[in-house]
């Protein structure tokens, strides 16, 4: 568990693309950030205090986390330095960077001598058991996706914020690096071993009270033939009473992949069906987030309603629309 | 890649079923064993000669292969013994258990001094890529099964031995310690980093010529909730031009787990079809093998007639019926 709260390092950002990963904590975890770090050149801004290092200490930061892709893989000397003293301050650090903080002798040597901690979210922390299929109390959502990156981890936490403003419980539970920095914990699935990857995800959302909600990001895709093997142990391992299905409407083909086009909303939510009445055969389909930055408002309010005609489904863009009627749809039938 | 040929070292294996990876070598590569090598109590018995390790030297042995599972996880210091002196004599070690060899100290420095590699199967040797999905030359069949451990690498195993003794150019293609240690290579895959499965079998199911067949050995079930995700990784890094269903009639529920009925041989088809097709558009079900190991003769020959029946495909018992007729309707449509 990263310990909040935050001091958000945005480094020598070329541009704000560079740091999504600070702009998405600031956006899911306001009340964990307490400021950002620039250096010199940054062309990335949250829009919250410039604090140095001790005046964030004073704040009450407990972590610094990186929340810039760094250039190249390499840590550079100058981002060394500035991390060097912030563990000497008393800061914990916190980065989903390819590149491992923990790798960098000085850096590992400053922690220990100062006696704080480096997550290096990217790497499992822990050993996972086998996967045993079990039922479990609570309940629990999944996103599942058309493609990669089309909105599932968006979708989870918009539905976590609803969920927790009407006094529901929920937990946004986070497998992959940007979620586990927005959420502090969390299984970062893709790096855990073929064997344990169902495991990783029930050791994720265990037996909770029966009106709690786990809320549980989605990776990859079924119809992706680089990461559906990741897709169906999450299925498998969440054991979801409900499915969100995610899609982004103007992509031409499945990310990275040329020669593949993107299955229809029907296919997914047939497949998806199909393989997670395995461990559940009461799970149902809820709703349909659906990505339409890419599109004008009146162009995806018509898409928006024709899907929603179509499969019967509340159809939302989660950050045009809210999560609210994906609330409701979770709700109607308990 | 282990090198051939080998000695077996059976160890003290208290039952044969102890030294069911040596019966698989003997079995499927007895040109690579050139003999067996027990210690005091063996209860196991290969019917090959007898030879101390000199002997096996001087009759060509280059690989001491570890045929026993060991008990308890560790290795015994007079297994350690006997394995010093093998390295000392020139042989390279090949092992499939959990503990790795290579982590035993004395090991690792009778390796290195004798400049002798260590194979420990379990764990992958190399750094594999992100699958691509690409379609390729050559063709392949992967072995689906209702659960674990329903006789899917026997399925393969006969399959080559069937085409090769025709003259078909065909490989059996490892994924599993057993069938490593048998083949002498292949990947681990449930010891493969999730976002890599899918891209490690398609490097061990590379572009070949038109009319060779990769017989892909399958692991897990799609139906396992343990393991599935590694199954799918296997359809779609594999990209298979044919399936072969694999059964074990008799078994109750899957494998470690009570409360999942096994699936039947239709469902299997169905959804494996579908998730096949999302890489090959063109895979088909050429065959099933079952395993009637706890079957009479009399009901096994009517269990067969009666999926053959219903499903309309070739049904064997590739022990008890060969696999000539799967190999035939692998060829039927080419």
């Amino acid at each position: 568990m990263i310990e909040p709260p935050y001091l958000l390092f945005l480094g020598d950002a070329p541009d704000p693309l560079a740091a999504k990963v600070a702009y998405g904590i600031r956006d899911w975890r306001p009340e964990a950030a307490v400021g950002q770090f620039r250096m010199e050149g940054c062309q990335a801004d949250l829009g919250l205090p410039d604090m140095t290092l001790a005046e964030a200490r004073e704040k009450g930061a407990r972590s610094l986390v990186i929340g810039v892709a760094n250039r190249g893989g390499t840590i550079a000397p100058d981002w060394v330095a500035i991390l060097r003293e912030a563990l000497g301050l008393g800061f914990d650090l916190a980065a989903g960077l390819h590149v491992r903080l923990a790798d960098v002798p000085e850096l590992r040597e400053a922690a220990a001598a100062a006696g704080r901690t480096i997550h290096d979210v990217r790497l499992p922390r822990r050993d996972y058991p086998i996967a045993t299929g079990a039922n479990r109390s609570g309940r629990r959502c999944l996103a599942v996706g058309t493609d990669c990156s089309v909105g599932k981890m968006y979708a989870m936490l918009a539905m976590e914020r609803e969920m927790r403003e009407r006094g529901m419980k929920a937990d946004f539970r986070a497998t992959g690096q940007t979620g586990i920095l927005i959420a502090g914990d969390g299984v970062p699935l893709d790096a855990v071993v073929a064997d344990f990857m169902a495991g990783a995800v029930e050791w994720l959302t265990p037996a909770n009270e029966p009106d709690h909600w786990d809320l549980i990001e989605g990776q990859g895709s079924l119809f992706h033939p680089s990461y559906s093997g990741v897709t169906l142990a999450l299925m498998h391992g969440g054991r979801p009473d409900a499915l969100i299905l995610c899609h982004e409407p103007t992509r031409r083909h499945l990310r990275g992949l040329p020669d593949y086009p993107l299955p229809s909303l029907d296919a997914l939510r047939d497949l998806s069906l199909a393989l997670a009445r395995i461990v559940n055969p009461e799970v149902r389909v809820a709703g349909i987030a659906v990505n339409t930055a890419a599109m004008h408002a009146e162009a995806a309010r018509d898409y928006l309603e024709a899907v929603e005609q179509r499969l019967g489904l509340p159809t939302v863009d989660p950050f045009r629309d809210g999560a609210g009627r994906l609330v409701d749809a979770l709700v109607t039938d308990d």
